[in-house]
């Protein structure tokens, strides 16, 4: 093993990203090693790219950016039980401290000291990365790397979706960026008696269809509520599921919900927004659900069983496929927002 | 309209029944009257038929039987406003007081003061039957009455299946008579992980596997305890429903289940049982729901969102039709164990 | 019995109200007509008495208004069950369709066709009141009349506590208006851990205190999220209880609330607010019920079991008497946000 | 520190213990030794002391006995944080793995690696103990030894009640040991409209309601399933806590228990006992909840919480005080059923 590897990080406080060579990792007593075989691009990284107000408050470079990979472990250190060399795996991107009440009351997910990679500390789309043995999720040999490699953000969905209970429901999914279409895959899985699914794009719309939307509405075209409303004899959806975090989708969607209906919000708000929570919340008498992250491990239970029995098939979502020396390319693909998963290969 | 009808009742305290000519019934002023169009056979009529201890108990002759039909609205009293003359309707078979503790909290299915059509008052295998308005469930005109008369039992199906959550959990079904095969397919559209279901009759258990079973195990052949816990690496289901009343099928349901994991009964066992009260719930730290009938309303909505949207289809359980005239041919069919639903239709 | 009564009415769309001869209400076979023994006053009353925006939308004079009170029944419809004559009764406001998806499935609190007594029906603030006999509630003979007049109301803060679970938690009430007073002695008989409260009026937070709160603070004098986090080790309150309606509230009591909290909202928010939905609910995994009047009857239920154990004693928040015909003075006092819960007897 | 210390070991595969002089524990790189302080006594403990059926198959000796107790930390391994010298603790007694998948779903409580001190390895009737810091509970340094030794059973208690939600619900706590005399106490501080409390000993059952039950009811005397239906009206209880493991239990109080009506279970029957599952369970819709242990660490935080306020009192549990050299003493008077905890303090 060469000391130094390829790695796409954020050089300086500044927009942009470069492919440096960097030193490969040291792993500590609970750490693994993991040589990379796929990496996926989140939203989160192209806020980092593009070095906009959250990453300036909370990117220290420099950085190895990443946080969506699979990869086989090469090393482990001394007090490491949970995996072994040549096992396969995906990672949670969240380390938590295990000691705050959250993680002590088995919401991790929420963990006060929560450190991630790719934003915190040292992230994946290298050659390398070390991890805690403890966040390492182990997959099945023959797992495809681009799904392996899509896991980390397909737990968003599959958190998202179990905050209320789907199965004979009608659901509104409001943005099918790669996260919303996986989203719209759990709900056909879960039993939804019908899928309106949202967004502006039509490339993204027909993904959609194509996994599981019964009914996928162009926000830019179609008045979502008055259809809505129209199709269910003026009742609205049981169930919102925010995937967007547009201001527009957050008053249609609530717009959309029927009384007594429940919201699960996972697209953050482009910062405070005018909110009508009589309307939304209390006349309604609905339940809302704030979503973060994926329980540990509940979500990846879940996420599991939707994927060995079937239930859910990723593969139509991942649309483009590069090298990690293609990392470029990827990202501005994934910002044209003409694409379902971005994933890049690490070669070797 | 005549003044008579032919119904199938119990004459008198005595195993049997008789095709006969009895009175149409007349309606107050909040009831409907229904002709019927098609009644399908259940468990508790066998027992009605045999004259068993608990019949002997319950029901008081002369009764005409029945209690599944589905049927066209002819005639409503003054106060109806519920449904009008030709829908096209099924019927909650429970008729509650809606003034107990248990009704005025939304759990009308546990009335204190419940009566069942067929068992405590007149039922529908018959050409006419009066039911309360607010009992009756208003279907789509275009469907199948095989279908729509077997939704009073579908409904046990879909309520036992709603006592705990499916989607992506592994999943016990011990009896696959015509609610266990119901349920089996509910599993199926809720994206259950896998599918076990258990029965003794190779004819039941192939209709398992066509309503979605993954795993059919008939339990004069296999270990089902060692088997489930081979197949899961020793954990176990996450989720037992009990639809099949066995002594046997509550041992090795409750051994077969996970700890932590979570067990709904409907099927009702043969009075006082030998039970491991401390293996099969305690040290599992495990939680069981009691099942009896449908929630009032909400099982009914849950059973048109399956239906609509196709995640389920009953169709291929209705494995024989008969006349009302040939109800000792369906009563014997239905007892024989080889057969999925039974169902028979009234002309005219 | 005379063919006219005294009543408090609207007369006209404009501000105030009047004490007017009014016909004594018929009663329809399935109501009751009751002698009103004692109404109390809230919010709403005010805003009807005001005139403001809300009350020229929905309120069509003439009406007789109020919502909340008792009284002894004094004859009943030929189809009554529920209810004879010499019952001390309480009432539910919200009268109900008892056929909507919303009512089908035990949630009739959010009924899709409810009319509410003193605002889109003739009201109590009378002499009598005829109402379905579905929507009384028995009570004790010996209750107090003015305990008995608070029970519609005593439910608003009862179904809002009980949205989530307080007890041994940390629980913030925003709003000491009669209501948040009322949540307060709730909280306390639940076994709340702390019971932080807050109000302007150093009245109410003086009855607060009385009531059972650990903390009263004025939000005129302390920065209460400063206050909060500083006494919980930078945690925060497991629990929200919004009972004021005040946009600071609603942004004070997100911010005081902790990673994983729940809320209940009841308070009407004046119009579109601007609120970071981000940090509010999202970032915290929170959990948000907005609350709508009382469940039918679950929240009766509790409120029997709290009053009867006396784990809750409402009486030192009746702070003012009057007569029915002093209504002017009780309304102005109950303006003037220095009282507790004001009470009217009517007399005879 | 001297190289051994005193210590209540049970010695071989017999019954009996003896006090005896041991090598003072070692402690790893995760772990703390701490000074016992005061050391309570279980049920579980005269099992190991009488050496029954279930002792003979579980316990290894030579064995230190014992798992509740409290007191301070006095060295801590290297990779240790959550504790320091002097700290003053009690413990969760059962050591988990942490990577099981009830582990890693929030469910440590039912861990399949389970193994709990003074059964499974060495306990704590000894001068000193080695625990893993992660097992360690942070006391106020003021708190009472008596109260801190006890905790890991309130645990029980605690865990045990808030399976279901008490407050404002008739509550039926059957046996009075230490665990149910402190279940009656948290039903008390919950809120409970009414708490019936059933056991043969009238000791016991004075004590209880000293804790607060509103009706103590000895089952050598009264027939407590019909007391309980003719102080309901019949309806039946809304929650049964079984604590007692008695077979007469188990059948009384489901019998007691209401339609739709909840069962938490912490009590070990005496192996398979005969169950009517029909008529407690299925035929009554009840939920019924399997206890073990205490949430990790959901039940401590609760602990802490009704602790802290005030709303449990657990002073009057402790009925007996010994030293450890009385251990014998202590041994037979809580055998004899006349008491309610008793403690032994450790000088020195």
């Amino acid at each position: 093993m060469t000391k130094t590897m390829k790695a796409v990080i954020k050089p300086e406080q500044a927009p942009g990203m470069v492919l440096a060579e960097v030193p490969i990792p040291q792993i500590g007593p609970q750490d693994a090693l993991i040589k990379v075989r796929a990496a996926s691009i989140c939203g989160t990284d192209l806020h980092i790219y593009k070095w906009d107000e959250w990453a300036r408050k909370r990117i220290h470079p420099p950085l190895v950016v990443g946080h969506e990979f699979c990869g086989h472990v090469i090393a482990i250190g001394r007090d490491v039980t949970e995996v072994k060399e040549r096992d396969f795996v995906s990672a949670e991107s969240h380390i938590i401290c295990g000691k705050c009440p959250q993680c002590r009351t088995g919401n991790g997910h929420i963990c006060q000291n929560t450190r991630i990679i790719g934003v915190d500390r040292d992230g994946c789309w290298a050659e390398y990365i070390a991890m805690p043995a403890y966040n390492l999720w182990l997959n099945p040999p023959d797992m495809s790397p681009e799904i392996a490699s899509m896991l980390e953000n397909f737990g968003n969905a599959v958190h998202t979706a179990f905050a209320t209970d789907l199965t004979a429901k009608k659901v509104l999914i409001t943005g099918c960026g790669p996260v919303g279409l996986m989203t719209v895959a759990v709900a056909k899985a879960a039993g939804a008696r019908a899928i309106y699914a949202t967004d502006i794009s039509p490339y993204r719309l027909r993904l959609a269809r194509q996994m599981g939307a019964t009914h996928a509405l162009n926000v830019a075209e179609v008045d979502v509520v008055e259809t809505i409303r129209h199709d269910t004899d003026g009742e609205g959806v049981d169930v919102l599921l925010e995937m967007s975090g547009a201001s527009s989708a957050f008053e249609q969607g609530f717009k959309a919900l029927r009384d007594g209906g429940s919201a699960a919000l996972l697209g953050l708000a482009p910062g405070m927004i005018g909110f009508d929570i009589n309307s939304a919340i209390i006349f309604k008498g609905a339940t809302v659900h704030g979503i973060v992250g994926r329980e540990l491990w509940g979500t990846w239970f879940r996420m599991r069983g939707l994927l060995n029995s079937k239930a859910v098939d990723l593969t139509p979502l991942v649309t483009h496929r590069f090298t990690l020396e293609q990392w470029e390319d990827a990202v501005q693909i994934m910002n044209s927002g003409a694409s379902g998963k971005v994933v890049m290969f690490v070669d070797g």
